[in-house]
């Protein structure tokens, strides 16, 4: 495998601009290749076999392309559709549940919590509580109770859908009163009921300023796509795959073109205008494709990045 | 053409439920067959090009099944797709743009006004407003406004863009200070300036009352579904379409069954809650079903329900 090949990430839409984001500022270093599904959007209200074919379609996408690794940034895809991911591609693969899920049971091992209190003088491991919210999907797979689970057996999870934010973030009220009563809605009586809580959706980063002053400054908000970075970092560098300092063939100056190349299947325009609210600019390389019937249209796809 | 066949209706997903209420209501004595696209929704925010191909992979999927009449109840695929879908198919097709923009032309040619002058002592013409609230895609269409000014061209037709609506009817929530709120936001600045408001969407009827306090009372507010109710009963008389007693014979006893069947393309189980909050009851006969790759799936789907 060429380190030097970009790293794949994919979504149901706009949404997985926020954990490119943590994986560029984690992993400065480092080529993206972003796909994001905008002719299918939204995944949190589907069902499993229709998000396990539309991200398998996305993944052989992106490793037609010449990817490295694979990052599924999207919490629905992750939730529900890794084996199948896995099963389709020859290459490590990437959720944000699992390293959301042990960011969150750290993060309660170690915090001084809101009674101010550290955690060696609190309450029993099992009477612990870690909120998480998501798409509904997400919520009825219940993977990440599985996930924080397995890290930690004693947690107690409570999980809760908040469909309302996700359209709230695309219409970039973050900051306006509907956002804040939105919030209160879903959250209030989570309040005083967890000490962390799971930003498990994509799009719920872009909300936190909100978020947290529903559950109180005193809970720590986990941002999975953050947490992911931090693992994805790891893990290249455990594989040898980080990328190299450039070199200075023809093939190296291709592969060292610094920009990254942003991908959609659909709306090409609003999409950029939404990721400008995500990411404070327009993406500079953006182009539509189809990623259904893939076989068919191999032939047709741009040459592969990596080649 | 048999007028014992039902009447087709599509929309993106559940919002449509809210025009065969209204085509239920106004033809009692018709059966239909209802497709929601909910694997593919919302259609909203997606282009022209993936509208049309869904819109027109549904309607085939209808018109295989036996009906003798299609109406596209989704008001981004009436404003989109019509030219692509009436190409496709042999059979009449409405759709909810035209209908609601007579609707409204109607309306406020009749209706006295906010001001309470009937209009005969109004201001002329050139100075009449009609509003249209709807999706992106529809709005950016401009559909409404085309349609409206074949009907007068003078009118001035104010369009805006909703999006946070669809979501908030599909949680449940259209009587809470969240969609108060958020019509406010939306709306506050057409008080005053219109006489009449087109619910250029389907979803919007269920947040009616939100709606009327925001633009204020005097508004007079059409909705598309129940215009284009009135509109294809019309159509059924003219063409010698509607319904007859029915018959003895087997076929049909078949024909004659009062039971309107409901497909869906993902998630039957979320459709027949959300619907539930539009139509008072679950749909009695629900299926999932794949309209893609319609072609190579005719044979392995169940038989037309008129033959």
């Amino acid at each position: 495998m060429n380190p030097n090949l970009p790293i794949g990430i994919f979504d149901s839409g706009v949404g997985g601009l926020t954990v490119y984001r943590a994986l560029h500022e984690h992993l400065p270093k480092e080529r993206f290749v972003y796909l994001g599904d905008t002719a299918r959007v939204p995944y949190g209200t589907k069902s499993l076999a229709t998000v396990e074919r539309y991200a398998v379609e996305n993944a052989q996408f992106l490793a037609a392309r010449g990817i490295k690794l694979l990052v599924v940034a999207c919490n629905t895809a992750s939730a529900l559709a890794l084996p199948a991911i896995r099963k389709s591609l020859n290459l490590d693969v990437v959720g944000v549940i699992g390293p959301g899920a042990r960011a969150a049971v750290a993060a309660e091992s170690t915090q001084e919590t809101r009674t101010g209190r550290p955690r060696s003088q609190h309450p029993p491991a099992s009477q612990r509580r870690i909120g998480v919210i998501a798409t509904e999907s997400t919520v009825q797979s219940g993977a990440y109770t599985a996930a924080i689970n397995k890290a930690d057996p004693e947690a107690e999870v409570i999980e809760r859908a908040c469909p309302l934010f996700v359209p709230l973030a695309e219409e970039g009220w973050a900051d306006q009163d509907v956002a804040r009563t939105v919030a209160e809605t879903y959250l209030r009586d989570l309040r005083s009921r967890i000490d962390t809580l799971v930003l498990g959706c994509t799009h719920y980063p872009i909300l936190k300023e909100v978020i947290q002053e529903s559950v109180g400054k005193e809970v720590k908000l986990i941002d999975s796509g953050a947490a992911t970075a931090v693992e994805v970092k790891a893990l290249l560098k455990e594989k040898g795959l980080a990328r190299l300092t450039p070199g200075t063939g023809a093939l190296e100056r291709h592969l060292c073109d610094d920009l990254d190349h942003f991908y959609v299947t659909d709306a090409a325009e609003r999409f950029a205008r939404v990721a400008e609210r995500f990411l404070g600019s327009k993406p500079a390389r953006l182009e539509a494709v189809e990623v259904w019937g893939h076989d068919e249209l191999k032939n047709s796809l741009p040459l592969p990045l990596g080649v």
